[in-house]
């Protein structure tokens, strides 16, 4: 193929999809044609991308025709159902969902960490991790190289844009309903009754508290957004007995996913090597100084490509074990970077002959 | 001695000593003379106490004079001073501040777990610990009864009150300048420009964001905050060699800290049988059925005496760890509801012959 190949973006009109838009528009030369894809309710829609004005088409087999690439930002019902379709119309899919990611016949794919699995797809498809799974293991799999990782223990900040455009709407609107009454958050239900019970797609208040639940039940009291996490990191990292125990819990930030993780390694870890490796590793950036106020946070983070690494220091009590956080934009590398990245790695496959 | 005795409230005008006063209003019989002792600026201020006006004395030698038990709310180098002068007019002094916690001579009371350590003051001064350790000791205790603490693995979501007043109002400022705008938090630093340069005790912006930080540089990369939590926890059990990393993170929560709890045992573990011990144990509630809702949360815990705990289950991968969620309201278990307990045990002592 010497012409530049085809994108379809699907789902172009969500959280996700916007932040695609704009990562796309800041990469020339990858794509020819970039064909936007999404439900019947925005079909028609005109959306800028790539300087071009496109018209957002609807979801219909014909839709793939001619595409060599379609990346799928959509729940997971909806990839389940079209990823595979597309591939039955000459395309690789390229999926944010949750639907394919434990299939032993699709790669789970992080450009920084296993590239060479682009390559494996026997299903035609491609999966990208969870925006919580991302910000974290790009930090952890350069300390994995490093000291050979046993296992985490994790407790994660997420941000309400992991749970899409409503859960960001929900969280401006109780804001505005707290904002100005200097007496909320002292008294029990003060808040609840304050934000009335629009909660959006959450269990409860995100103003003035933390929700330690996303997802829904999985076994044993653990949630889905906490079994994904295991599950995802044992397959990216290729350590399928890697020992994972998680919290997921949010919290009133809108964008940037942040988490505490405790790591056990087979070998003794010092803060200085294992600040060396990550400042010479793809994918991270270090901001570990907190006497000048430098750590990861997620007002620093939003809008960046990078995972922010910092608070390094060796366990007290474990001459193995590192104690550190980071902070990720949940919708970049957390999902539409990912997913480019991925791509892009397709892209260049498919010019090569 | 057969009349009630005399207690003095030392900070009576701070976060804590405000909500001390409220907490003994509902504590009649207790106590005969109560005395507010508060800084130069606060002198001579009438305050309503246990449904008494009181005028607020100024902090002297004299003002112990008296006093059986002095209760201090304030300044670690404040009690550092004053606590001793109390002692040498003939109170015992119950300390909320970092000053005394780890002196050997200094019992660290937590009422729920070592009562009996309050007869053991060389020095006549009895410790408080701090409010993060506090609010999830309560829950570990009974566990570590039941299985044997090893290991704690911890991350902290940590309220604005634990800096005090000043804490609290800086985040109600915050909140109210970036409500309304609702473009913020999607772009790196917007939140720094909307909130300005008033950014009250802390490092960074709370609104909309998340600090990886509370307190002073310690030893190699950890917090202040981090060290108390991991020496007081050995100290009030009685585990000297208890393993503790934890990593403590301001949120925008007015009062009422969280802790995302990992604990290792000695011995296997079941999800069950720890509902079981905490559901007997004092000063705890347990709220554990997410799929109900029911998880513990700060906007529910603020304003109530006991720690919730919930989010119980084993660890998937280590029989001997459970992981849960505790929150806990530092101004009242975290501080003054702690530091009552104590001095109702040390005024009962007073009226047994």
């Amino acid at each position: 193929m010497t012409a530049l190949p085809t994108l379809a973006v699907v789902g172009a009109t969500g959280a996700v999809g916007t932040v695609m838009c704009e990562l796309l528009t800041g990469r020339r030369n990858v794509w020819g044609e970039i064909r936007l894809i999404a439900s019947e309710r925005s079909v028609g829609r005109r959306v800028r991308c790539r300087g071009e004005e496109l018209v957002v088409q609807a979801l219909t087999p014909e839709a793939f025709d001619g595409v060599d690439v379609a990346m799928f930002d959509v729940p997971d019902e909806v990839s389940a159902e079209w990823a595979p379709i597309a591939v039955t119309r000459g395309a690789i899919a390229v999926d944010n969902s949750g639907a394919f990611r434990m299939d032993r016949d699709v790669p789970l794919v992080v450009p920084e960490i296993n590239p060479e699995q682009v390559r494996n797809r026997p299903r035609g498809i491609i999966a990208n991790a969870n925006c919580t799974t991302l910000a974290m293991i790009v930090a952890v799999a350069p300390l994995h190289r490093e000291y050979g990782l046993r296992e985490l223990v994790l407790a994660s900040y997420q941000a309400v844009s992991g749970a899409g455009q409503s859960g960001v709407d929900i969280l401006h609107d109780q804001l505005t309903k707290v904002a100005g009454d200097r007496t909320l958050g002292s008294r029990t239900g003060d808040v609840r009754q304050a934000v009335g019970d629009d909660l959006g797609p959450f269990p409860a208040p995100l103003a003035l508290n933390v929700v330690p639940w996303a997802g829904s039940p999985a076994d044993s009291g653990w949630s889905s957004e906490e079994m994904k996490i295991r599950n995802e990191s044992r397959k990216i990292l290729g350590l399928p007995d890697l020992k994972v125990s998680a919290t997921c819990v949010r919290v009133p930030v809108v964008t940037a996913h942040s988490v505490a993780v405790h790591a056990v390694f087979a070998t003794e870890v010092d803060a200085e090597g294992a600040r060396e490796a990550l400042r010479n590793a793809p994918g991270v950036i270090l901001v570990d100084d907190p006497a000048a106020g430098e750590f990861p946070m997620p007002i620093d983070a939003v809008g960046t490509d990078p995972s922010w690494v910092g608070r390094i220091r060796r366990a007290l009590d474990d001459p193995r074990a590192l104690d550190f956080f980071v902070t990720g934009d949940n919708l970049r590398k957390g999902a539409a970077l990912n997913t480019a990245q991925i791509a892009e790695l397709l892209a260049k496959e498919l010019r090569t002959p």
